[in-house]
């Protein structure tokens, strides 16, 4: 009973799927996907009850995704426990997430009545309206990396604005794709406002194809998302909104300050979440000479100390495995691409048992034409710059701009920074994987469809509804030229 | 010298274009159209002027749109006469969009501020800033119809973020666009910060496909629009503002208040601009029975009423021609067809000089399945209703979404109405044209791709940079667990 479509459990009829914890090997869930004509249902079911719940009341939907927070809340540590499981990520990390997909919900609010939400003004006898208004079906494809907090994160927006969902989760996540519809159906969502479809490419697409869907919003790979634009082609009623990946610099300044610090942020920035953030340093530009060498010997003991290991291991592991052997492989594969293109491994990441993978740290400043590719794991690349114009320069070089993020104590330094850099999440002194939830996320070039999300996931959740209205037709008392009644 | 490239006049190399008085079949201008080579040129030196221009301060780029703004309004006769003469729309009317252009640059001001701009707070020793950034080179693709004031609502946003601009004005309305270009050179606007290129569609197709683009700013066909909808297919990094029409219902209930003042607003609705307004009302839902029929005679002698004429004829006249022959004779044939469809014509539109079309009033009411198309022009349809629901309920049976009305003088049917239809711009009591400055403007469905402009122009004239920013990088008491320095 894998699938949830117009607030019934049943059994899917597409091919079988599974997870498997990619920790241990261990097959932790073992279903069937939902097939073609299952996902049609799940479309069609979200239609149907979107003819309702459009005109439920603000407070309604707001009452509904409270109930839901607090029953998050009340159940963070089982949620917890499912993400690490799924993803391998340490509890310690996966209850920062159980944390944000409740902290979502008032910033969604929030978001709500700032970015939609009424306005109304009076000028010269009219009401001047801003209302705004849902878009219909909503299909939520989920990420794996963080399974609750990012498909949540469209979730509660669509809902809020008087949306239906129908939600894939990652074929890697079905597990926490579950538990939060789960909670949604405790939370009393009504039948259809929320649906559940699981399964891999073939579900996807069958509800990408699906011409009942208003608008698809995406978290995942920039493959999968340039896939979906053209598949939007000639379709620009519906809503699409891509959040795709980056190739991130980070940037060392020769004034980086105390070294440990510096070297603390980026560890943080390239190896929190085994490297399996959009967010995370893929590129770090080391100042020249001396200065940079004492931080390169630093960051390479520091990273060779991580602790790896399995997400509920005593004492808790810095990092866990990748989200699987596949994923594990493709990092060792681009180790060795760029070590084949003249990159001098520092520290070589190596495959564990099961998805794991160690930390690896390569030096690439040899290679004279660096691939502007996402390696999605714990593979950060060195290069040494000669001045600061030059390292900048280098970190626009890609045609993703998701995040970038500069260590300096000099403000200057940073003014040049802001002023060139070429990206949506942009931090001083700042491990680049952070951010605010009361900004939007997202950045230019190959990294999304510049409809950003997070705080700005309320505006492609409604489209604006603008009104003049008086209380009853006007007859000015001259009427304009060439006109009589 | 019809083409304005890198701060340049210089000769157009593309096939001759003309402009042609469409009241009187003068020919006002003659000019040569700019090849792709030249198209090309433009965008290098778009993209060139781009590396200065988005350095320059918010303070610099608001001088440059009040210069241009003054100038505005001391040209503002000779820009209304430049309209008048080659749309053919009444002088008085051409005044009103003169007006809007100089009244633009506040709007944008204040919009750039509210929507984008910058904010800053403090949170836990971080500053949390976010800052907008420009996208870089913008065409601009000018409709015919507000010649001076459409492009103008795109390129004036698109500026003061920081972008540069391509203009291709309509190729019915060149005369304006290098009206609007001299405009922006007198008031100092940097080489190459504004370029002009002249032509028809393969002028279009060609700035369109320029790789070097990062934002293509669209008003005009729902047939044109879906075209670039394709065309931008899998590049999801540019950013594609569509700006297209409507099959703008507008229902007047039972309860319609003083019938003068109804008429009044109906042909404000289906007439103004010659029908040539992508917010007219093209649909109009009447009330069955005597109260029905009475409106229905009274408009109908008002329309026949209507004044139609030279744009600069004494007394004025409400309406002027079609921009062109073709468009005339498109409206002729569309309605021809409503009739060979059951139409019954009340009010014959017919030919006159040069490009002119009296306002035609057709039932459509026995028609089946009414064509779903946007007729672009004077030509009104008429449906009488039996229920106020079945009215909304048809008033929605549109695949456009841009403009929908409610004549009523009952505040219960307004907010059903409100809660029903699907429309970004819906107003009461009040002519569909009209619409607030500081309202975004667009809808849903095939009226555009959900990014709306007027007041939210500035939304898509910029993407946010969101910034989390500390003086020094952080060394926390705690490591978090798995990491030791």
């Amino acid at each position: 009973m894998s699938q949830w479509i117009a607030g019934e459990w049943v059994v899917g009829q597409g091919e079988p799927m599974n997870s498997i914890s990619p920790y241990n090997d261990e097959v932790i869930w073992q279903s069937d996907s939902a097939s073609v004509a299952q996902v049609d249902a799940a479309v069609a079911a979200a239609h149907s009850a979107f003819l309702t719940w459009k005109k439920t009341t603000f407070a309604e939907r707001e009452a509904l995704v409270l109930r839901f927070a607090e029953l998050v809340k009340q159940q963070a540590e089982s949620i917890a426990e499912v993400i690490a499981k799924e993803t391998g990520k340490p509890m310690w990390e996966a209850r920062t997430e159980a944390a944000a997909m409740a902290g979502k919900v008032a910033l969604s609010i929030a978001a709500y009545h700032e970015r939609t939400g009424q306005k109304q003004r009076e000028a010269a006898g009219n009401q001047i309206v801003l209302r705004h208004r849902p878009l219909g079906v909503m299909a939520v494809f989920g990420p794996y990396n963080f399974p609750a907090h990012l498909p949540n994160g469209h979730i509660v927006p669509a809902l809020l604005a008087g949306n239906v969902v129908v939600f894939k989760p990652s074929e890697q996540t079905p597990v926490m794709g579950e538990l939060a519809i789960k909670l949604w159906q405790q939370a009393g969502v009504p039948d259809g406002v929320i649906n559940l479809v699981q399964g891999g490419r073939a579900t996807g697409v069958a509800l990408a194809e699906s011409k009942g869907i208003d608008g698809l919003l995406f978290t995942g790979s920039a493959n999968t998302g340039h896939l979906l634009h053209r598949q939007f082609a000639g379709q620009p009623d519906k809503m699409l909104a891509l959040e795709m990946g980056g190739n991130n610099p980070l940037v060392i300044s020769p004034h980086y300050g105390d070294v440990d610090a510096a070297v603390y942020t980026i560890i943080q920035s390239a190896f929190i979440s085994a490297g399996q953030r959009c967010t995370c340093a893929r590129r770090l530009y080391l100042p020249p000479g001396d200065n940079g060498d004492v931080l390169l010997a630093k960051l390479l003991r520091a990273t060779k100390n991580i602790v790896m290991g399995d997400p509920f291991a005593t004492p808790a592991p810095f990092m866990g495995p990748q989200i699987s052997l596949e994923a594990a492989q493709g990092i060792l594969a681009a180790q060795a691409h760029l070590q084949s293109l003249g990159g001098q491994s520092l520290l070589e990441a190596k495959a564990g048992k099961a998805a794991f993978v160690s930390p690896g740290i390569i030096d690439v400043s040899a290679i004279r034409e660096l691939p502007d590719e996402e390696y999605f794991g714990p593979l950060l690349q060195v290069i040494r710059y000669q001045t600061f114009e030059q390292a900048v320069e280098l970190a626009n070089e890609t045609r993703f701009g998701l995040s970038a993020g500069l260590v300096t104590t000099q403000d200057s330094e940073w003014a040049y920074f802001v002023d060139h850099i070429r990206a949506g999440i942009v931090n001083r002194n700042r491990p680049l994987t952070g951010a605010s939830g009361d900004a939007p996320f997202g950045g230019p070039g190959a990294s999304g469809n510049l409809r950003p999300s997070a705080y700005y996931a309320a505006d492609y959740c409604a489209y604006p509804m603008a009104s003049i209205e008086g209380r009853e037709t006007e007859l000015p008392e001259t009427l304009s030229p060439g006109l009589s009644l």
